[in-house]
């Protein structure tokens, strides 16, 4: 039992509810699937970047010992997996991905064929013995060679390589205000091929439910009905006959917010032969042949007038999307996302960003925490760093003239804004730096002769799209609106079940803070059910920092019914309003008479055991189910970055020293864990700016295909972080909570980049593509220039 | 698609979706259910009628090879299953059943220990090496012993032996009424103690799904929410933390609607254990330890005056429960049937009927299908019989002066019929019998001297219980209300889910029929999901012919909120008013032009997948959820049974030579599955008239353990049943369907009596007691009376 009533939960470090299960080893993931007669499955992949097909021949395939069977695409007859984008055609290319590559590969680890085996290892054997004619074709393996005239085409049924090209919005004039411009600065900036990298790869178990008549999909995925949708459109059954169950996740990152193609071709195969099939990706294919990200090429520009106010902002980005568009985001979600939402947190009066994506004979992308703000938000702070030093201002100054103050903001760009801390957690950033003595630690080491760099980042970050927004993407499916239902049972318990679904976001812990307020019951009454396709009509899954924001507002409704309903039902035993009545500690309590209280158990068993004595106009039983969906342009959660690096000379180690991050999510339901979500986001950010990159040689072959060339930073090279939160509530989630998944990961590259052209200042060199490798660190600081430094 | 709009599905023998599951072997049955290191259990049982548990040892047990476990109560401290009447204990005393006997066994079979093992093998291995030492106690095996002054008390808490015993409805003065009619007979019979005997025994397979915080129990159960009640209340558990799933069975007929003690145990094994357990019970113990049926003794009289019309009933009823009542029945649901309905389809103007509940040093019973009625409408029809004998009236005739004909009617026992065929059926039946030429071949026959006899029943059945109707019987849980929900998916395609629960009552084809009209589309796209708590919120489950009355209702009328939706939908996309629109093969049509449509699909996908363009009052995705409830007396089935038998001397067989059914079940959803409940319910009837019983000796030892002892009719002694339909619509119902679960079971023992007394005539020998066993009738036919027939 609660203890008073003003004891709410939400706003406390509650701890995980999920941590007995993970920690002791009994969570239960797609690979703890297990079911009897369970067959295994391994693909067959394309070795080479670009080519016709022009035979699979699996004879000797199912000749080996321990091979069930093996199905090409043409075995199957499936059908594709297409992303769509209501543009019109020159905007939008639409890509068709098949489930197994039919009469072309377009990049090295392509599903070509599906092998089914006794165990994984028959199937690995069995993929040895597949005989794969390729016709090669010249691969396009950069934005050079795609955007050359004459280029191989990559999708032979279009005219070029080109898939998205968009400039939103585009201010007129906006060459003209460049020409006049006291001050232009300029950045080009290149970020490299990224993994997602969740811990747990990707993987499927299926089987055929003959009772139900369902082909059940135990996947790891965000996005468990949209893999419903397609999966049915594949197999060409109605979307009823697929149910998805997605278990416990180890990470997603959005890597698994798109449809793949190899659990499509795994529930195939147990449809086909009508018994469980698993397949569990290996790290190789995980690293090379599963969804990338971040391939991003920037030329952008800056004009500023002599205070250091902007004017303009120019850009062109070119987003190389890989082989194909995902389901559903398309491969417009990048350039499209960079185009409207550059600007950022600053007052942008000209505005011009073009947004292309390009197509090439490399794996192909997804979003990937952050989708293209890390990039953009690096761009842009990297273009308010160069203005001031060109201007010969405070890098925090400069910021300070154009960061947004008044709230709603509506930008050049059409967006409006929701109120913010856009300028408090800059100035509090600034603080904690100078209060922890960095500043003059920073001026001490150079002195002799040491390379301390302070950097900071400013962004914030749309995480309450609804409908509205991404209907103004012009996607042909419109994420948005979420679905919750809860239930209370005839012992008070109560279980909520939401379209959301927690790959690490705490989902468990979160959403039960929001209904033991909502009901004012104690949290260990409620339960969250998440992942099952059939147990809530739909969910667009979580992804875009929304599972709070929208998922959970749409949780809190439903409780707040369901809480309705019981005080009906108590108001019609005592027979008075409803309205005279409120919930307390598990009871329902008059107002006019606090003794006078009817327990939560009491009510149900009057819902579900002895209907006869309800109101004819209460339903028996106690559940309650909403929607919600946001209907303008979002909430925008902010942050403000700052770092404090060291650059080693001898071997270009750049050393994070300090790390402050001050974030505003709105309302934290639970401070523990958005700090979690803040801390995993910048050690992901700054594996993007200084470690990961998956690399390419010019035939397409992936070059990083284990760990041992994927660099990943461990806990030895990710620092300690700060966090400070402020607090300004959303005025349209039903918590005031904003959403905190990503920020982290946005707000890292740029403050990081920042830092270490600060710490490289004496070198005179500037650095702007990602990763910041140490040769290159190397290379600045044994550059001419440092020598000729004061 | 349906080819026209008034292609209605509702009436059509539309043939049974189940069928191509179950008869190519892929339904999937408990015992079809296989985890991963799955254990199973046996029971040891108490091997006395009646004794106090000194020690239950099962040390030796322990050691056995193979065995896991093995639990008393003391090891698993569970709460018990007691089943309440909130009547004063004068009228009901409670027994608590406890899941593992305690400290007291009170009939052979009483599981008293639960071993796990490796397998079945093994746990039965262990049963032997179990040590029970018993202080027997006296037995009380038969209701004279039960009621004797000082008899051994079965529940040593009570003052005696009597669970219930209530006179519902006492006219006053019908003793007088008695004294002075002109014409008045009796009747005392005795209904042998029978076994449900579903194909499929009993069995539960029981896991802890960590993950979800769950104890999944799939079990054959026709009321799964309340075994979850039950379940979570025994293992201590929140209810949500229950989760029951019923897989296909091989029937029920009410054996399976109250809580075994046997599927809580395995449970409490499983969550011990943190292990999947699996209990399949054997035919023995299906025989004997399992829950029976139907042993009833009756003493009544009934007044008529000289042209036959009745002036009163009245009757003392004493049912022997056995050692327990059943959850949620209680020993009360005979006595208070046949107390408050005996009258049945008569005109009744006095009326007493006491009912009793007597336990004893047996096996305890639950409903089984007809519940009282096969025996009290044997006792009024052998009344009827014998008066018209007695008033030298056609056996036919004196009913059709007495069967209700106006409705509503609202009879002495304070219950109100809704519009039946009662007479109509009737005059059918013995037009059918004459018709096929069986009056004049039993004229023949009997002069050849064969005993060939006719006999009728008439009865109504109560279908449509709702809350109000249940709530009469003052039981502390009110079965009444059923819920449903209908979800159309993108592909066009409907779920549906009901609370009610098929055990061979092809709900998936009759259910589907009712969608399938309520939303106009093609059955093929409707799918009926049952079995599963976790999916509904609330089902009362399968029992007392509800499933289509209620179940069906709530079906209906969630797929016509669905319906509304989707026109709503249709409405907004085209700017016109609901009205204006209406449900068309699939499709949404504007009434005002018929070209104009637009397909599930379409508005699904706007539902779900472009949320944005929906009517802000319009929730996103198409689901909709229902109650139905009745909150009158309900509505009342009704059929006359006609039989012709033949008697053969030496043998003492009964040859049942034709059999007439006229049936009215309202409207019939599917005829053909309505004859299937007719036949079968038949079945059940005449195996009860002739057949089966169940017997203990004189220390409480069943004698029936085995078909060898146990005699169950097959195809050969059933014989074909003419049916012929009326159709008397409910007025209330969704469908104006009523109930055809049980009423081949209530009209075949009365009838099958009536003829076989009919063709005793000669003998002036008398049979009212069940099973008329070949040694009666023998005996009966070598009876000196007949020497002296003319």
């Amino acid at each position: 039992m609660r203890s008073a009533k003003d004891d709410r939960l939400v706003g406390r470090a509650v701890a995980r509810r999920e941590d007995p299960r993970l920690l002791t080893g009994h969570g239960r993931f797609v690979d703890d699937v297990e079911l009897p007669g369970m067959l295994h499955a391994q693909f067959v992949r394309s070795t080479v970047a670009h080519a016709a097909l022009a035979e699979v021949d699996l004879t000797q395939v199912r000749q080996v010992p321990g091979v069930v069977a093996a199905f090409t695409a043409m075995d199957l007859d499936l059908g594709d997996i297409t992303a769509q984008l209501g543009r019109p055609l020159t905007e939008f290319v639409p890509t068709a991905m098949p489930v197994l590559a039919r009469d072309r590969v377009r990049y090295v680890g392509e599903p070509i064929a599906i092998v089914v085996a006794i165990d994984a290892y028959a199937a690995e054997d069995g993929l040895e013995a597949a005989k794969v004619t390729y016709e090669t074709l010249a691969p396009v393996t950069c934005e050079d060679q795609a955007l050359a005239p004459g280029a191989p085409l990559v999708h032979e049924e279009a005219t070029h390589n080109t898939l998205v090209d968009v400039s939103l919005f585009a201010t007129e004039g906006i060459d003209e205000i460049f020409d006049n411009a006291p001050c232009v600065v300029r950045v080009e900036a290149r970020t490299g091929r990224q993994n997602a990298l969740p811990l747990e790869t990707r993987g499927a178990v299926a089987h055929w439910d003959g009772r139900e008549e369902q082909l059940v999909l135990h996947t790891c995925t965000q996005v468990p009905h949209q893999v419903r949708t397609v999966a049915s459109r594949c197999l060409r059954l109605d979307e009823r006959a697929v149910r998805v169950i997605v278990p416990d996740m180890g990470g997603g990152f959005g890597l698994k917010c798109v449809v793949g193609r190899e659990e499509i071709a795994t529930a195939a195969a147990a449809l086909r032969l009508r018994r469980p099939v698993k397949w569990i990706e290996d790290r190789k294919d995980a690293l090379s042949a599963s969804f990338l990200a971040r391939e991003q090429h920037y030329t952008a520009r800056a004009a500023f007038d002599v205070d250091g106010r902007i004017l303009g902002l120019d850009a062109d980005v070119v987003c190389d999307m890989g082989a194909y568009s995902c389901y559903p985001f398309t491969a417009g979600i990048e350039p499209l996302m960079a185009s409207a939402e550059m600007s950022g947190v600053y007052k942008v009066p000209a505005y011009r960003v073009r947004g292309r994506a390009i197509t090439t004979n490399k794996a192909p992308t997804a979003p990937y925490r952050g989708v293209s703000r890390p990039q953009y938000v690096m761009v842009v702070e990297r273009l308010m760093e160069r203005a001031a030093r060109a201007l010969g201002l405070d890098p925090v100054e400069i910021r300070r003239r154009n960061i947004i103050t008044e709230f709603p903001y509506t930008g050049v760009n059409n967006i409006t804004y929701d109120p913010g801390s856009y300028l408090e957690s800059l100035n509090l950033c600034e603080q904690a730096l100078k209060e922890a003595g960095w500043y003059g630690r920073q001026a001490a080491a150079r002195a002799e002769g040491r390379h301390i760099g302070i950097g900071y980042s400013c962004f914030s970050e749309r995480t309450g799209y609804g409908s509205t927004a991404f209907a103004a993407r012009k996607m042909e499916v419109v994420p948005g609106f979420d679905l919750a239902e809860a239930r209370m049972d005839t012992s008070g318990a109560v279980t909520v079940t939401s379209g959301t679904i927690s790959h690490g976001q705490s989902h468990e812990t979160t959403m039960a803070q929001i209904v033991a307020d909502a009901l004012h019951v104690d949290i260990a009454k409620v339960k969250l059910h998440q992942g099952d396709t059939d147990r809530i009509t739909y969910g667009w899954g979580t992804f875009a920092s929304r599972s709070i924001t929208v998922g959970g507002s749409a949780v809190r409704l439903a409780a707040a019914k369901l809480g309705d309903k019981l005080r009906a039902i108590a108001a019609a035993e005592w027979g008075i309003p409803p309205e005279e009545t409120e919930l307390d500690r598990g009871r329902v309590r008059r107002r006019d008479d606090p003794d006078a209280v009817l327990t939560h158990e009491h009510l149900a068993e009057t819902a579900y055991l002895k209907s006869h004595l309800l109101p004819k106009d209460i339903d028996p039983g106690l559940t309650a189910t909403a929607a919600f969906d946001v209907f303008n342009d979002g909430t925008f959660s902010n942050a403000t970055h700052g770092v404090v690096v060291e650059l080693h000379e001898g071997t270009g180690q750049v050393e994070i020293l300090a790390y402050v991050c001050v974030e505003d999510c709105g309302v934290a339901i639970n401070p523990q864990v958005v700090e979690g979500q803040c801390r995993g986001g910048i050690a992901q950010g700054i594996a993007g700016a200084l470690f990961e990159q998956v690399t390419y040689d010019g035939q397409g072959e992936p070059s990083a295909t284990s760990f041992m060339d994927y660099k990943v930073p461990t806990a030895h090279e990710i620092p300690e972080v700060t966090i400070h939160h402020l607090e300004t509530p959303c005025a349209f989630t039903e918590t005031g909570a904003k959403g905190a998944g990503e920020g982290g990961t946005i707000g890292a590259p740029a403050a990081v980049l920042n830092a270490v052209n600060d710490a490289l200042r004496a070198t005179r060199v500037e650095l702007d593509n990602t990763p910041i490798t140490p040769e290159t660190v190397h290379r600045a600081l044994t550059s001419p220039a440092l020598e000729q430094t004061p």
